[in-house]
């Protein structure tokens, strides 16, 4: 059997002879448009997973196109487990894309790929086919070069792009049978600078409605103003006591577990703080950003927990005049957590907390509509490591350490059903126009990318 | 020429001796269905107004049809000028009644007047043909005992019910030429308890949207949360600022020019308070009502401002979730004026507070929907205590003093065109049933009404 380094030495080098092929195959991928959103696209969709299954086991590995759900897109589950006692890797991708409209936009059609100035044009390019395709590539190059080091599995959905059921059902349904040492959410990129990324944590999320009632009908201000209870009023003033005009929230207990950014990070925030907080500007067209008073934009960002009022109604909202009182009131509020927040002591506290800030006339009753914890990644464990040295030689540039201010509900699932270190990150660029027209991708850094993912699994398997 | 003395004498003889008549004239106008908001009722309303011209014609008066709008109801004028040198009444009133909707609820049809248990049913029983009648046959008993002591006008429109233009614009236009000793705007009626009532202040209104516009499109929640500026908080907590949970307004100085009621008026609302609150409870369905505390209900019904939203909306209101910042959110707020508070004092105090506390990243702009001053009666002026007097004798009882919550738009153009004190009042007892089925005048009050005119108009030109 081969020695890792000599089978990294040998996929090294078969990436770096076969650049021409490596590309081919991506653009072969790409030319199938697999919208999961249009049903019309179905038979592409269904023609794609074929494609990456066909592919996989081709390469060595035992797959299988699993329907989950009838009328859902299927996931590519592919497994190679020829290296036992060794560690084993989860690979995670989506064969979907989004929708290319508004096509007049693009300078190319979209599902026929073209190479301008080093980079590849095609919807789906970055998002997600060049990310997946740079991991099958490099795990290809392994086999060729004797067999990776490692154990592996591929799941790759078709309903990213769709919030789709499938792929959660899957994972939870097989939590204990897909045991693995660690998951690679493959679905980023780099930062505007170019450097390699990884993400620390991702935020969670408290969805809640507040639903305020007064009186029992709508009431005429001239004739009840002074003695009728106004939900609206009465619920304004707790949306804006939740959150203080310095930005901090005021739910007790509510930043009681939050766990501060590495000293690596804020190092890193520090930096490159001005320059985002004027990425945020222009992109959002605020003239001034708030937030939380004496944190760092992408502290706010990333390491700091939010809440927002999404949606407000009550009352006359027509044209003009009307001197209601109005019987009831909601609000949309929304809270991003961070790690080790907790949605549902947070959720206690609130509730308790709405009691206290409502008034005597007025009842408030809160709804949940949904929540999903923060995810924590880590830095430190030997995936992360991996990686971050894997790309300081591919791509020759330190790998910056970023939080997403979003969440990414398949990582959630791994966490809580699979339990194992999330490594999220990528190889697209930052101005690859995700979900834009003219979606594109540096061929450069797929390259770079293979190269980078061949180096993570011998590093893992050293 | 008759004294006074005589004249009402011959008066009040004349009408103790014709109710049957006085009756039968009110019931001619109730069978007329002059209902202004119907198009198919426009000859029905120029009918009535033809009638009532006519009837006054009879009596004595200069008369006329005044066309003032074109396509919109016209006012009928009535001028008597047989005393000068005495004081001069002008007499407000409205001949259009509200839609009889819903039909099948009514006992008896709504134009064909019917006297039951001492109640005379019909649309515009009470609301106003029984109140403007009452001073029409008082008049007309005056002119049959020797004339009136006093000049007179009459003044009745036919678009009270649907806010229509053409009385407000005539008096507006015709301010001068106006000129009266007092106004009486008999188009209400007596208390609970069955005392009759005089206004001694109608609220006035601010009526306002305030526009919040923070970035330029809405944001992701997590992308932006934690460093967009969010419209739906920052208004919220405007909102929420401008009244505190005690009921306070923090406009500043919006309390300073507040007149405090007189001693009589504090003195007959204590008695009163807590039956009224148990009513504002039963009608409204509110629980606990809610209000600037230390003051009664009554006194914040009447005497003290207030301020309440009417309507707000921003960002999503739909069902479910969806993790938006909103660019923009809208909220209409109004105020309850009373006197002597300069509602363009208060809207700049408002415009500048509103800037202070926003938050840098939301703009602000207050646009002015509407405003009408508070409107101050008085109680001891020559004609209310003239009318105090005549009510005391005509229904034994002493006149309970009441503000009103909401505005009378005929009452600030005759105080801001003309300048006469005055006299709100009535006679329809508070079941009425005004604007609903079945609505009823007490026939005993109509007689008793008759006679309170006729004292009070004798008493004005003692």
């Amino acid at each position: 059997m081969a020695t890792t380094h000599s089978v990294e030495a040998g996929a090294l080098a078969g990436a770096a002879s076969s650049r021409d092929t490596d590309l081919q195959d991506l653009i072969e991928e790409l030319r199938i448009p697999s919208i999961s959103t249009l049903p019309e696209r179905r038979q592409d969709c269904l023609r794609n997973a074929e494609w990456l299954r066909a592919r996989l086991e081709r390469i060595g590995f035992k797959t299988e196109v699993v329907d989950v759900i009838k009328g859902g897109l299927p996931v590519v589950v592919a497994d190679w487990n020829g290296r036992p006692g060794k560690p084993h890797l989860t690979i995670y991708g989506h064969y979907d894309v989004q929708p290319p409209d508004p096509m007049e936009e693009w300078k190319s059609p979209p599902f026929e790929p073209e190479v301008r100035d080093g980079l590849l044009f095609a919807r789906g390019a970055a998002d997600n086919k060049g990310n997946h395709m740079a991991t099958v590539k490099a795990v290809e190059h392994l086999f060729a070069a004797g067999g990776p080091p490692i154990n592996l599995r591929f799941l790759i959905e078709g309903e990213e792009e769709i919030s789709g059921e499938s792929l959660p059902r899957y994972i939870r349904a097989n939590g204990s049978r897909l045991k693995t040492d660690a998951v690679m959410i493959w679905d980023s990129g780099l930062d505007d600078d170019g450097n390699p990324t990884l993400r620390t944590a991702l935020r969670g999320l408290l969805y809640v409605e507040l639903h305020a009632q007064g009186a029992a009908v709508d009431l005429h201000s001239g004739e009840y103003g002074g003695n009728a209870p106004n939900p609206i009023n009465t619920l304004a003033r707790i949306v804006g006591e939740l959150k203080d005009r310095h930005g901090h929230i005021t739910i007790p207990h509510f930043y009681d577990e939050v766990v501060k950014p590495s000293p690596d990070e804020l190092a890193d925030w520090k930096k490159k703080d001005a320059r985002y907080a004027e990425t945020v500007k222009r992109l959002s067209g605020a003239k001034v950003l708030e937030g939380e008073e004496g944190f760092l934009a992408l502290e706010r960002y990333g390491s700091r927990p939010t809440l927002d009022a999404n949606g407000i109604v009550g009352g006359f909202t027509g044209e003009g005049k009307k001197t209601v009182i109005p019987a009831r009131a909601s609000a949309k509020v929304s809270m991003r957590l961070v790690p080790n927040q907790d949605w549902k002591a947070i959720l206690s506290a609130l509730e308790k907390q709405v009691q206290e800030l409502t008034t005597p006339g007025v009842e408030i009753k809160v709804e949940m509509l949904g929540a999903a914890p923060p995810v924590t990644c880590g830095v430190d464990h030997l995936a992360a490591q991996a990686l971050r040295s894997a790309f300081k030689v591919a791509f020759g540039k330190e790998t910056a350490l970023v939080r997403q201010g979003g969440s990414i509900p398949v990582s959630i699932d791994f966490q809580e059903a699979v339990g194992a270190p999330l490594v999220v990150s990528g190889i697209a660029q930052a101005d690859c126009a995700l979900h834009s027209p003219n979606e594109r991708l540096l061929v450069d850094n797929y390259h770079r990318g293979i190269e980078a993912v061949i180096r993570f699994i011998c590093k893992l398997g050293e």
